[in-house]
């Protein structure tokens, strides 16, 4: 089951320098994870944003939540999610 | 080069309702020739909307513009254009 | 697995008023028959709008599109889809 | 007398770690407290966020809003409160 | 209990002025008549527009449906309900 | 002259606590004042925010602005003022 | 007392072109008459737009909404009224 | 004096498509003249969407007006208007 | 050649209370210089903001711009200028 | 390959005022390299606010975000990309 997911990044200025670098690896570490997973098929960088767009590939809304909320960035994040069905001209 | 695009359709109530099917019919026929190009590798359903989703993969701008305004729908979607690029942490 | 969905009815002025009757007529009709089956558990007036705010428990995306876009009203409504996962602090 | 609320929680980054988690775990409790009354019968996580979409069953606006401003996230809180009444097509 | 309630009027051009006058006229009677009832207690016209803020003194979300969707004008006005509580600083 | 007034408080989480309170003190005691004085005959909480919707009866665009600008809180307020006209419906 | 008064004109493409300048040439006349009046000291076209900002200068909330709602273009227009007040930093 | 001009096309569903098919042509023959005067440097194509960004440099804001108003298409457009200054970074 | 300018301003909570008093200071003292030069006709404050709507009077886009970034709250003002051209009905 | 993208600068308040004027010291060099190249053909200063409205003429899309994300401002920037295709009207 699809999902179009967009994150925006927003890490507060207060945060320290370093912590945010630690942050930042930790994401990187998961999402891969999650790709080889095979639950987050396709990941692009949105162009001149600090944004993803993701397509994400699960059974359910809890496993998607589940998946989102354990990233390391999702604190910092404001993420839209839009359930997808099949497109009746998709071939 | 890939962007994602969101079309929107609002087919006018004043437009005609056999004339409305012969626009679909023919948007269909094009949606699968452009698919088929590999120049529209995914498309997506909106769970609830009469709008979709889609990944274009295409040389240019000017490509972009040229296949989506060749849609017979094109004159009845609101089309939102977001140009991606490489994630680095995608694999 | 739920999802809140808020539809919100905008029935064109230039419709017949006793094809609108119909369609009416056919909505509530289908509107009972989903709720009957249990995939449409709550369906509630928004005060003030001709809109509805109401939870559907389906098992995928697809089945969601395929109850809303069965409705009579379909074309006339805008449609909100807001997926739900289940809340940590929920008894 | 019903109302879908929905609570978006925006905690700021200058807060410390610990008063967090205290806040959190009463925010918990409260909830929990509330639910056994009955008078909030439904709390849904929203996916993707740190958001909730709950239904409240009440006796007045008045005592709506005691509840809500009772919660300990409630000064971190953006609300959006709509009135429900009784679907006419609703069994 | 008290709301405070945003009507705006949107008459459609296609609609036939005689029309117009007579639901204009209904409206004019039926918002009398409520106002008589003492469950419309302020009604006032925002400067500037075809609209009114208004005070409703009601015994519940239902009571507040029925009376709003009782209005001549209702299908062509856009409405917005909201629910208003005691503030601890009125006299 | 009547106008509604909305006013939504947005304190700083920067604000040391204590001064906080002073001013909150500060404004009931205002707002109670311009509500003795005639000049604000309605307040009422939003429910769910920590928001007013207010009536002022003034005689000036200029005395309105004088009266908002003395409340204690206004440098944390986000105000919205709809000026108001006698409705040609209202008994 | 002064108001910023933004008008934008949106005449239905339904309307009868003939019946179009009636009204344009009626609504100058009037905009006329209410500048030689005093009570519309600036009128300034918004550049790109179909659309006004202007000054009046009126007795009141009432006398303001009159004078807008005179105007033969009124129906046509969406109108967002601004209360101006003395700046103390104005010479 | 330079401007940035996005312009938006909405041509009403109503209008004849000879008449359309006429305006559009008349555009075009416009938009070529004014670019011949040097008055209108660039004019782009926004990819998916019927309207165009676009530069102007004109001698004063009433120039600008003057030109776009001209347009054949004017009235099925909304415009919006950005005046610019020379950067302190160009080179 | 005139545009109207609206600026609102929003001065950090963390900047020091005595620098904020010296920006005020400094900017009335800048605004009234700017008027009394006759490139400022008008400057009214918004009723219950602390904003202001202005009429500028200037040569070019780039004086007006100078102008506007000259004053000591420019960076803490969030504004938006409208470009206004002679009205075909203003007298 | 042209893009219309419009910055948006917001430094925030807690950053300090040397290592402010260092990162627009390098902004400024890194801009101008970037013209120099030809990548970067027009750079305006939006009136008013501290955003520009640039042109670019790059490769790709990644292009495009690898130049946009070298710049040191780019962390403090609001960034929104529109990409242009030719005009059928350009000359």
């Amino acid at each position: 089951m699809l999902y179009c997911v967009e994150m925006q990044v927003n890490i507060p200025a207060s945060l320290d320098a370093s912590r945010v670098e630690e942050i930042k690896a930790a994401e990187k570490a998961k999402a891969i994870e999650i790709q080889k997973s095979g639950k987050w098929p396709h990941l692009w960088r949105v162009v001149g944003k600090y944004s993803n767009i993701s397509i994400f590939d699960v059974e359910s809304n809890d496993e998607l939540h589940q998946l989102l909320s354990s990233l390391p960035l999702f604190p910092y994040m404001t993420i839209q999610v839009t359930p997808l069905a099949r497109h009746p001209s998709a071939i």
